[in-house]
């Protein structure tokens, strides 16, 4: 691993636990409008809007926006398929910034501190800067810039985000390393000619639902952050 | 001052001594190769071609390029001026790069850390990103985030570098406050919508030689970063 100057990120389910979170916030927001659902499958219909509403961007039909808009719009529709139209705008606005509260695993920001003095780092997440910078002071996560989806105005996978991250930092796409919980991701990066670490994340969608290894090459594989870094150490 | 979310900074001769650290590094990786001219007139001229150079992308003349390739630019320029031909491709680039290297005034670690409990903090200058980091690391910068010219692929004073930060941090013009030691800057962002504080650099370009107060309206006056934080929790 010789040559790498700048570890990159993914965040969503990679650092932080968002499922968790949401479900959490989901209630404390909708339960006082006499509103009871399972609120892990709620937040579960949230993130199932994700990619599509990216994929609209992604496609070119509509022009780049905040993924904190995109949520919004997501979160209307989830409202709308449950039939909770009643939701007021104030109690969606403050919903929708649950996104910004999210905790992340234990070993994210000890791990970070421990790469830090070997690599700079950057998210490089579709989450928005604000967004972003939020979730770092949320759980003090140590990044160098803010890197991603609002500096490259496109969204991952799409090659470009990744590239721009790199060339921010002034490196090449192979001095870059991408690390995820997920193997789309770190395949895109790879295509674009960034190294790849992947990150198990083994209960991002609930017990024992997220991948435990990578089902693409990859660079390195490891536990978690701390193991990360040790790994890059060897 | 209420309703201020975020403070966004000018870093060249707000935050960092650039003409004491280039006049060094001129020295430094000059002086071997049998050059001997005054180092801070070299600082100067070296300075003199940042306007410039910028206007040509301003104009749309040239497409936004990285400060990192305009420094460069300028430097071989200047070393023509000169008759300096022979300093080769390595010096050149190894020189180029001290604009990472800049010491930052003594209270501007110590002000940033106090601002950052009340404000979200990031850089709006002219440099690049990986430029940013590298003085961030190098002084102990607290940042949120590494905004301006690259994040808004123009370069200040244009009104698209401040607006595009604000935006960044999910704020109104009017609840972002630039600070600056220059009166042109400070003009731009009022004029763009945001508040403004001066601060005081006298010794920028030499011994008493910068502004001591502003020459437009501003929203506060301070002597330092440790002064403003003061002026800012009144």
């Amino acid at each position: 691993m010789n040559g790498i100057g700048a570890l990159i990120f993914d965040v969503f389910g990679t650092l932080v636990d968002w499922r968790t979170a949401i479900a959490r916030e989901a209630r404390q927001h909708l339960s006082p409008l006499a509103i009871d659902v399972d609120w892990h499958a709620f937040a579960d219909a949230w993130r199932d809007q994700y990619q599509p509403a990216m994929e609209e961007v992604r496609s070119g039909r509509l022009p780049f926006s905040k993924l904190d808009r995109l949520h919004r719009r997501n979160l209307d529709v989830v409202l709308a398929d449950l039939g909770l139209d009643q939701v007021d705008e104030a109690t969606r606005t403050a919903l929708n910034l649950a996104w910004h509260r999210l905790d992340a695993w234990p070993d994210v920001a000890p791990g970070l501190l421990e790469l830090r003095t070997s690599f700079r780092l950057a998210p490089c997440s579709n989450g928005n800067i604000s967004l972003m910078v939020d979730l770092a002071r949320h759980n003090g996560l140590p990044w160098d810039a803010i890197l991603g989806a609002e500096l490259a105005r496109d969204y991952k996978p799409k090659a470009i985000v990744y590239l721009v991250a790199a060339d921010a930092f002034d490196l090449a796409p192979t001095e870059t390393m991408m690390v995820a919980a997920h193997s789309p991701d770190l395949a895109a990066a790879a295509a674009a000619g960034l190294r790849t670490a992947f990150v198990a994340r083994p209960h991002e969608f609930g017990p024992n639902t997220g991948e435990t290894s990578a089902s693409v090459p990859v660079d390195l594989s490891a536990a978690d952050l701390l193991d990360l870094a040790r790994l890059l150490q060897e």
